[in-house]
């Protein structure tokens, strides 16, 4: 049985126009003799609104409670797909979380699938059904309805694919695909065919407006191949897969990059076990994001600098934070606004030697100073002044072959 | 254990302020140490909302999936209150209809309850939790979520309140209850303390409005006293009960009048069996709702003359079934707009002798002519000319004493 398991964001479903051509969508797997199932996200708008409803009437929301509110979301936009399917007399039904059963473990609003009941669902595709699933939620032991947390129904996807070994996963959303930096910065951009899981999670800064990194780690894991397409232009999408799957002779896949990022700057940090946690401590409980984190060694071996980036939105708070902490020392510190981090990405790093330096080379030729940098297996971040980003991007862009 | 069933109507929970209001009411009965079962219907609009939705879909759309869509509004709603009364530091909690079970029979969108699973809602009300339930639906013997039709919320109430033999089933909607009479048509109209199910049938032109005659009918054959009451003003509402519960030396509860109706009548219809079936099939056929037929009796034997009411707007559509009908045979045909029909119902009459003569009585002292005339057990009505409705109202509404 050749199954395809193809899920449809809240975009995809936003409006009734928009859920008559979801139905065409599966429509079109049908004639291609594929058995389909069917995962929906509500109609774009809906949960937030709901979750709105939930803050007005308390500022803290009984968790269980907001897992009945918000999962009615997706009720709804799956008896219209299964609806508009009956239309067009094709079979099919909704099936809600508990009726199949998908078993859920963990608190409410951020449980995990750990088990689907394959039976029903088999038989109704047997039957030549078309199940419509809905997304984000399913139930656990005690007969409560859960949730999956934001961009649960990409894992809602991704585990029936699993479950039911299907061919393929496919995201309908209303992106392209991933692309090789952010079009809207690089007009150059190119849709990448094929991405493995790792670059995938890499290009978060870039993927997180296509999946939520959680969801590509789920898919990782159980070995499940992703299509991420847009649902309002027929074309090829993006393939996320396992790194021997990729034919790519390629080194770089894509080129992230940050908007509007603070730089600090501890001068003079006493170099001894412990002050990075009496630093980032504070800084985490406050909810501030820290994100580059750059210890140089320290020359006289007492003393250190320490730099590492967060939004700018974070600034002022960040600022508060570490002069009124009494047990962070240091001789000067430094703030300085307006800074992006670039990041390259790619597989291919880890078997060609000098790709570090052909990035720096190419910064370097169009006068972009690099102010920190930072390296991972797959991934060379350098932090440079925002005004550069497009020259940075295009620079980068040409000298790793991702214009055409 | 002292059980009360609060049902919450969609009016009632309308907006997040009015689910706050509906969160402080069950409070007061837990103040009065109640075991409190509370049932919501979906915030007024969303099932509209719903249904214009499967209409665009579809315009067959399928009754199954109807179901599962327009059964999330009360989803919403449970929670809603649930979260509210959570954080008022209650226990509580939502329960679907397929979580208790409560079961149902029948096809979809006009299911009926024909069992509710006590156990988990009884230990729940043991703990000290406050079950809210969804109203207007259940989950039938295949695990489909089924719903009960228009007004089912209430429907739901009173079968819970009949399976956990609760001291009283109270129906929270937007009015303080019923009226002997319109009161936007007669402001001396009263609210009528105490109703039996049969009366409130018979008002169902004023019922209606209240509840469904359909619930009002449930409610009889199940002996649950129902009190009407709005969840607005804090006042007494009406009690729904049966006959022999009710302390009312009133022989007449209330009178009903319909608004825009017009009367038909075949003259020299041949009077044969079959004859008046061969008019009203081709009427039902179209959805023309018949209301008063009354066919004198025939002084030769063989022709008599048969009137009836029909609303208004269905007049030109009346007209051309009967003019177009050759199987029906008459020797002349009259139309009459703007009639009213006024109703004096109450179970007092059935033990009272001259209540037909005191109403024509009254009719005729203010010159208010009789056109037709009906009776049932506990009701007469009269047609007259709809300019006379408020006279003919304040006239009887004195007659029998409902003024006070």
């Amino acid at each position: 049985m050749k199954i395809v398991v193809l899920k449809f964001g809240g975009t995809s479903v936003g409006s009734i126009d928009k859920i008559k051509n979801v139905a065409n969508i599966i429509h079109y797997y049908l004639k291609k003799k594929y058995k389909v199932i069917v995962v929906s996200s509500a109609m774009s708008g809906v949960t937030n609104d709901l979750v709105n409803k939930s803050r007005k009437i308390s500022n803290n929301f009984c968790d269980s409670e907001y897992d009945i509110l918000v999962s009615s979301g997706e009720q709804v936009a799956c008896s219209l797909i299964a609806g508009r399917l009956l239309h067009k007399g094709l079979k099919s039904r909704t099936w809600l979380g508990w009726q199949i059963p998908i078993i859920t473990h963990g608190p409410h609003k951020q449980s995990r699938i750990i088990q689907i009941n394959k039976k029903k669902i088999m038989d109704y595709l047997k039957e030549g059904g078309i199940p419509i699933i809905t997304g984000f939620q399913g139930v656990n032991k005690d007969s409560r309805v859960t949730t999956l947390g934001r961009g649960g129904s990409d894992a809602s996807a991704i585990m029936l694919a699993k479950f039911f070994n299907a061919e393929k996963c496919v995201i309908y959303t209303d992106v392209q695909g991933v692309y090789t930096t952010d079009p809207n910065k690089l007009s150059n951009a190119k849709k990448i065919k094929e991405i493995s899981y790792e670059e995938m999670l890499e290009m978060a800064s870039l993927g997180a407006k296509v999946m939520q990194p959680i969801s590509i780690q789920d898919a990782r894991l159980n070995k499940v191949d992703i299509e991420v397409k847009s649902s309002f232009v027929r074309k090829t999408g993006t393939l996320i897969t396992k790194r021997a799957n990729i034919i790519n002779n390629k080194i770089i896949t894509g080129i992230s990059s940050t908007q509007n990022d603070s730089k600090v700057s501890l001068i003079g940090v006493k170099d001894k076990p412990g002050v990075a946690a009496s630093i980032f401590r504070p800084l985490s409980k406050n909810l501030i994001n820290v994100d580059m984190v750059v210890q140089n060694i320290s020359p006289n071996g007492r003393e250190t600098d320490l730099t590492f980036t967060i939004k700018s939105d974070d600034l002022n708070k960040t600022k508060k934070i570490i002069k009124e902490n009494k047990s962070i020392n240091f001789r000067k510190l430094i703030f300085k606004k307006g800074v992006s981090k670039i990041s390259i990405i790619g597989v291919g790093m880890i078997t060609t030697p000098g790709v570090t330096f052909r990035m720096f080379q190419a910064l370097a030729e169009n006068r972009i100073n690099i102010q920190v940098i930072s390296t991972s297996e797959i991934k060379i971040s350098v932090l440079i002044d925002k005004r550069n980003v497009k020259k940075a991007l295009t620079a980068l862009h040409k000298e790793f072959k991702l214009d055409y």
